[in-house]
């Protein structure tokens, strides 16, 4: 496989075609960024650290029969992926309270909730991400209905999985950020990445937070926070 | 009925107790604020035109068959209405795009929606009425699954008729926000007020906008556009 031109540049990753123009090459950068972009530096090891853990979660998801864009990872900080089309939506998975929602609604961080809650935010760095209604997803022509309903169901076994999955490792998944993307067939997958930076993951003794929130809050040391993570849950085992 | 002790405050009304402890005495306040309170001002004869204009409105709503809280208007600037625990959700219907769900998903306002959306902000100022989710509503408690549903129903009923209504007057209604208020034997109806400070109104053959964007948006005399909403509808004939 080649590594061709520079497709596009998000906050976190390069997107690079390749010969086949159904995969792309995806380089994980050490930038972090938070509120909209407000926030920025570069984190040595990053890069490598959420191209690891999402290498390794990508392909735990797939075992267990969650369709996703993974293909390969190719080295520390690179994997290739199949080319899809992303559908503009952030889909926000919580099972606890915390974040932006905890701030919407004017309660407190930490509450458990007694069903999963699936937000759909509009990916638009320029209108800041704004949550959105299933009316406005229509209204934007961003996904159809029945899509919608098939991102909930897909972000449901997502959260299944992981939850139990993170759970085993002594982590608290509380939140996260999924991507979805259509293949050139037409099918919806799971796409993008699944790391520290997309999740919040709290210690489940100490509720320590092992996520972007170290970096947001300045809560200490990020990479090793993010180590943490790739420690427990076993991923550098296949580098 | 004797008007007894002020029991609330607001942006627009004050709220009197009565000697009957099911009714509640309303009187409309000069004042004007947009922008979450950041924008104020006291508008001469805008208590006055609200006040004939959502008693008139509410009563023609009444004998529509939509079940409501007025129940009489005593002067240019009070009425009687059933006294309910209001649900603290702002319901906002809209028939075309404007206001915060144009800006909101980076859309043009005055295009016509395919069919009305309904929208749920959270009522509640220091949090600056945050657009909500069904799912937030059942977390916070702020309605029953059920009662969103009967909600929804309601408020497009009310679309129904007033729709059809202000076209008859050569008027586009454009969005509009309503309450809903609990009396004590459980029912919900629908409460508050139904005003150009509330709806948004626009000429039908020349979109002139006769409503509080007048005030939000510096666009001339906010009296002389309520006027000619009361005007129109002919609210002022019962006075
Ligand atoms: N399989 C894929 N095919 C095409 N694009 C993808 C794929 N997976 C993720 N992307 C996109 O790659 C871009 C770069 O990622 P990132 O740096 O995280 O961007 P952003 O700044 O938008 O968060 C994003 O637009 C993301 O949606
Ligand atoms: N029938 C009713 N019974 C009790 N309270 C009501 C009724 N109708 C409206 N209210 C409430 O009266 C209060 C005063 O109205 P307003 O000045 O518009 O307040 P706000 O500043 O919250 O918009 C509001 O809290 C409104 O919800
Ligand atoms: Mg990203
Ligand atoms: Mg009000």
């Amino acid at each position: 496989m080649q590594k061709l031109d520079l497709m596009y540049e998000g906050k976190a990753k390069k997107v690079y075609a390749t010969n086949d123009d159904t995969i792309v090459w995806l380089e994980y950068k050490n930038s972090a960024t938070a509120f909209n972009g407000e926030k920025k530096a570069s984190i040595e090891g990053k890069g490598r650290l959420n191209n690891l853990i999402t290498s390794f979660l990508f392909s735990e998801l797939q075992k267990a029969g969650v369709e996703n864009h993974f293909v390969q990872q190719l080295s520390e900080t690179e994997q290739l992926v199949k080319k899809v089309t992303i559908i503009p939506l952030e889909v926000v998975v919580r099972n606890v309270t915390a974040g932006s929602m905890a701030k919407r609604l004017g309660i407190e961080e930490g509450l458990p909730l007694k069903k999963p809650i699936v937000e759909f935010y509009y990916k638009d760095d320029e209108l800041g991400d704004p949550l959105i209604t299933e009316d406005h997803i229509a209204l934007l022509e961003l996904a159809t209905p029945e899509e919608v309903a098939e991102l909930k169901v897909l972000a449901g076994k997502v959260n299944l999985f992981l939850s139990d999955f993170f759970e085993q490792k002594d982590i608290r998944l509380i939140d996260f950020k999924l991507e979805f993307g259509k293949t050139l067939d037409g099918n919806i997958v799971l796409a993008d990445e699944i790391s520290p930076d997309t999740c919040r993951l709290w210690d489940k003794h100490t509720n320590e937070k092992l996520d972007k929130d170290v970096f947001r809050r300045d809560l200490g040391n990020l990479t090793k926070a993010y180590e943490q993570i790739l420690h427990r849950i076993g991923g550098n085992a296949h580098v």
